[in-house]
């Protein structure tokens, strides 16, 4: 079965199952996580309190980890969300927002990749790359200009995805996909993406969404939810031209294409480049 | 005076008041809920530290309590915060969000059911049949679909209300409110209402609103407060279908709607039916 | 160099810049207020874990103070991020939302202003009133309505100016700015920016966006973080008035206005006295 059929399976599996997804993530972006899981077909919850996490998970269909906002008893949260979802099999994404820009995020970030294996490492390909070892230039928490996928990048994301084995989603300009074996170039999307906060985050979710489909295929279920956000982008960006408007419009119509995304759409539009 | 009359006066007190609603709440919808609150003609403010909850409860015309992301000290907060209330006779209302989901949640709200005498509690019919004591597939954080007011489900409304001699909201496909005494069920509402994150707490959030009017009618403030979200969301699912939009432009029409809600269109478009 | 042209090298600076604007704040407009600094043209960045804002804000072009939810840690980390930013000669705004409500506020605002020198304070007249010692019935955390720019108002907001050394921005139905030597009233904006949550914190993070351009003239930043809301306000009010539509639109378009706001804008529109 290929990739573009896989991914088919994968929205009909999420749609049917409306699978939990369990976040401990960020207060900037929490809600607009939570609405746009609940956009793509799934049922978020957002449970930190370290009490109650390993409960959650057990009715989880995945869960995702988003290091924007930290706190010392989250961290711990992540932690044991993240290793009891090993324990039982359901599959774990990290964002590793602002990784690079400080040096607790680094420590944050290496140790719950130390003690959790992750299905997908989502993130800007300027954290991919600090994640890598790399100096890049963290600037905010929101993507860098201008990340395109050259050579040089192609060989950081894959190298992350062997050193960790998993799928790695490195979003920017152009967007690199990999597993140790897989590697795809996407190249829907638009800058405006990056006006806007928590794209980056509401991507990560996306991806958790898919992932709670259970199909089990990371790379397939990363580059899926990485296209429904480009494409959603896409088609906001179209409207807010043809409108005259701004990123308050182009934020509430990324949900209103997000709720409308299928199988049709990801066909006519998807721009995925396997190598 | 009878119920709709009662309604009308309620509406009319909250918008002459403008009563300061202190909510304890989670973080994934805490903005939602204080932009419905000023939208449904009250003041919000959430103050969560210890150390200045009995002095904000002083000022203010309600309490709302939400359990959605539960933190050791907010949880200390809330009760400080609902015995405060208690004393000066402010209506507090609960949100038992997710409770059946895990023991953390249910332990918590029995802990604020046992020392807090609410006004008011709304939740899911899953989170009232969790507080009943009744095993019910609690899903994630959102409204479990095909929620109906059958015979059963009545019966478990009017038992949880008797049991803690407050008004109950359980909130679905139709909603039940019941009193010790009276009983109701409201038939406005729209299924897109799900598929938004928070339709549930910022529910919660306009009941306190409605309370803080002071009228003391907590049957009457919870049928209102809940028709008043579930017409909104009616006339904002006529708005997207017209407009072939999604959820993000069904949100933002939400508030809108919230926004312009009289006791004209209460009169129109309420669909009550006492019992 | 005169405040008109200044605040066009102000906005042109932040446009070719995008300062990383550091953000200790509250979680009910956390994210309005990164999208905001965006949708001016900065970076946001919402670090409040104490073991890294120390390198956050060596990173950024200014910090914002909110204490609008309080809580212990981050009042600890406000006072670390502004003494290291007064250390680095960074700019420091503070928004002290709902001092007068409560002891806690009043205390944690005394503490900051004695151990941060800020460049700016941003307040509603209730608020800067309380500063300064007054009885001002604070109600909620949103503005009073009714606040105008009377002689009265004017020495106070000049007295809190002169204590603090800084500029202080009260906001109502006028604004007042004053510097210790320098006095302006501005008369833009629409009384439906009160009917959303945060736009007062939103108008504190983009006085902490245009102050991290760098230009250094903390009078002329923040008339004109003030005038930008301001004017983004009215045209919001404008383009709902023209739907019917209501707060849900008005929030949206918010964004929208500042989005596109520039020079040319502000010479049209903004009703800019200086004394």
């Amino acid at each position: 079965m290929n990739t573009m059929q896989t991914m088919n399976t994968i929205l009909a599996e999420v749609k049917r199952k409306k699978p939990v997804i369990e976040c401990i993530t960020n207060y900037v972006t929490i809600g607009d996580c939570a609405n746009i899981i609940l956009a793509a077909g799934a049922s978020p919850i957002m449970a930190e309190d370290i009490r109650e996490v390993k409960e959650i998970v057990a009715i989880s269909g995945a869960v995702v980890l988003n290091i924007g906002t930290l706190q010392e008893q989250t961290v711990k949260a992540m932690r044991l969300a993240g290793e009891e979802a090993n324990r039982l099999n359901i599959p774990v994404v990290l964002d590793p927002v602002g990784v690079g820009a400080s040096n607790l995020r680094n420590v944050t970030a290496e140790m719950l990749l130390k003690h959790v294996q992750f299905s997908v490492i989502r993130g800007n390909l300027s954290e991919i790359k600090a994640i890598y070892g790399i100096q890049s230039g963290t600037k905010g928490v929101d993507a860098a200009e201008g990340e395109t996928a050259d050579a040089e990048a192609i060989e950081i994301v894959r190298g992350v995805a062997k050193r960790y084995g998993c799928t790695v989603a490195a979003t920017g300009a152009q967007d690199i996909i990999a597993s140790p074996e897989r590697m795809a170039i996407l190249e829907n999307g638009h800058p405006m993406m990056a006006d806007v906060t928590g794209t980056g985050c509401m991507c990560s979710a996306v991806v958790g969404a898919m992932c709670g489909g259970g199909v089990g295929d990371s790379f397939a279920e990363a580059a899926l939810a990485v296209s429904m956000m480009s494409i959603s982008g896409e088609m906001a960006e179209e409207f807010v031209r043809a409108q005259g408007a701004g990123i308050g419009t182009f934020r509430e119509k990324l949900f209103d294409f997000m709720y409308g995304f299928d199988a049709e759409l990801l066909e006519k539009r998807g721009k995925i480049r396997e190598l």
